[in-house]
């Protein structure tokens, strides 16, 4: 079966996050004032194969771990969903 | 209303994703041969206030056309949810 695992890896809410500071400003100074914080992570999508949802969950949680996360620094979650093709 | 938005910024699937393609070689490198595409993207969370959850996703929509996406070569889509605190 083939899986489509959606990765978002966002600094921790301690850890500074000078890009989205630099987000903050660029909006401001285009006049949205409104926004008060942004911050900035990633967004990783993997297509993969697994026997059922929850192999592909487990690898993807150890893909994460080993690899697509710094977990001292940065806060992982994912989804994983049936691909449809 | 204070609210939150997730924004997504994604390569468009014409374009070429050269970090992604280092993120599969690494993958594969570590034995998760099942991996067979990564597409790499950003994720911006921005707290905001409006007058309603409306107005707040489109003023998220203007923010997306002018600074936060790239519309030549990347997608971008976004939820906006009223925020906890």
């Amino acid at each position: 079966m083939n899986f489509l695992a959606h990765v978002f890896v966002t600094p921790k809410p301690a850890i500074l996050d000078p890009q989205g500071k630099a987000v903050v400003n660029s909006l401001h100074s285009l006049g949205y004032d409104e926004v008060t914080d942004a911050r900035l992570g990633k967004l990783i999508e993997l297509k993969l194969s697994g026997a059922d949802r929850e192999a592909a969950r487990a690898r993807v949680e150890e893909m994460c771990k080993r690899l697509l996360a710094n977990e001292i620094i940065e806060d992982y979650r994912f989804d994983v969903e049936e691909a449809r093709s």
